[in-house]
């Protein structure tokens, strides 16, 4: 069970439209750039982000995206459900009612004990994604990137933003 | 990201294993016949437990399959790796490398913000799946199974065991 990339390339460009000053949108194309990514493929991602209206876009030659929301109020789990979508890693198919020693017909009301420790341990995995937000990431990123890095990213960023 | 439906029977499968007495195997014929699954594709899933020694296979007419441990010493997340792997949910492909901003060659040796909070949540998931084990969920299902049905099923699986 693997994430797609796509995880990876919209939680990193994501990282960067939260720097962007309000009314500034920023092009697939320089998000493509910036992470070295292949723009086609990039862009169904972005729309899928924009799809769940984690992001707003501008059409035209200055078009682009930016975030619909403030950082702080855009957790890890909104993106990655963006991508991956919202269903549970579990899926139970209640197999359970199979078995041929039940009176036929006969099964449970309540989910398999098999199914809700699976579902315990999705939650587990969501809590922790819903917790982390995008502010805190920025936070985190300014602290470890080199500040060299950090502001000439940023500077790259500006001179780009439609 | 979804789970294999495999990872449903194994741990199914596991569940009725765990009741076998000493020296006593069970065919994934009868495996197959108790959960209404298909034959072949149930082999494989049960290979994989084997390869992962998680059980002990026996050859023959009257071969099968037996646990290679304690209920109490098998986790939910040894049963689900034998059949997913390993692996971690979130491949950080260290996209940040690609930043035109930075100086060439240059990158961080420490993992990226995204990848560390993504492998908590990845751990927050096998947190859980290591903290139940097979003795656990037969303890449960030994409450929530209708006593009828669980003591038909145990009669029909001795039945058949090899």
């Amino acid at each position: 069970m693997i994430l797609k990339s796509q995880v990876e390339w919209v939680l990193h460009c994501c990282a960067i439209l939260a720097s962007l000053p309000d009314g500034r949108f920023l092009s697939t194309k320089s998000l493509a750039e910036l992470h070295g990514l292949p723009k086609e493929y990039l862009s169904k991602a972005l729309q899928s982000l924009s799809q769940a209206g984690l992001v707003h876009t501008s059409l035209g030659p200055s078009g682009g995206y930016r975030l619909a929301k403030a950082p702080g109020e855009l957790t890890f789990l909104d993106i990655i459900e963006a991508v991956e979508g919202g269903g549970r890693t579990f899926v139970c198919n209640n197999i359970r009612a199979n078995n041929p020693c039940r009176p036929k017909g006969y099964c449970e009301s309540s989910p398999c004990a098999i199914a809700r420790i699976m579902w315990e341990a999705d939650e587990a995995w969501r809590g922790k994604l819903r917790s982390v937000t995008l502010a805190d990431l920025v936070a985190t990123l300014a602290e470890e990137v080199r500040p060299d890095i950090w502001a000439g990213t940023f500077e790259w960023v500006m001179k780009r933003t439609g």
